[in-house]
């Protein structure tokens, strides 16, 4: 499998960011078109005490090119202009392939 | 779940590296107890064109308590005295909580 990271790190205000993300970004990267499944992390400490991150979302595609198509679609580019309009001071994308050991 | 994240931004050597990492690190974490699962993703771009980091591990385990007693272990210490020896200037850990919604 493929995915797109998104990796956030602290907001300045938590309780908007959150509102935000889970009752508008969500639902809207939820309908892109081939997205197999999504998973958020919510970054809660480290081992070394610092906590620069807040948030980990892991959107999975079936390879590249289902990736680049997604997002390319009207919901893939809805999904990223919410991003960059709500947190594009703060998040880090990736792509990135499973490794199979 | 709960999930101890180590991100690597790419390293000097990347042949290097992936060496220790598959041949070295890997092994040793594995041993550790508790561990319940393990994901290395391989990060090969970003939809902006940057590319700071090279890997992502995520090492899954049931809840806060077992991961604490994890590192705790030997075999805990081991994982995390090597990652500092090999990659202690360009790894972040994170500890996250899955958000199921």
């Amino acid at each position: 499998m493929v995915k797109l990271i998104a990796l956030y790190e602290q907001p300045q205000d938590k309780e908007a960011f959150d509102k935000h993300y889970f009752e508008t970004h969500t639902p809207i990267t939820k309908e892109i078109p081939g997205l197999r499944d999504m998973k958020v992390t919510r970054i809660v400490g480290s081992p070394t005490g610092e906590n620069k991150y807040y948030l980990l979302c892991e959107m999975f595609y079936d390879d590249h090119e289902s990736l680049q198509t997604a997002m390319k679609t009207d919901e893939g580019k809805a999904s990223g202009k919410d991003v960059m309009k709500f947190a594009g001071d703060i998040v880090t994308l990736m792509i990135g392939e499973e490794v199979h050991e």
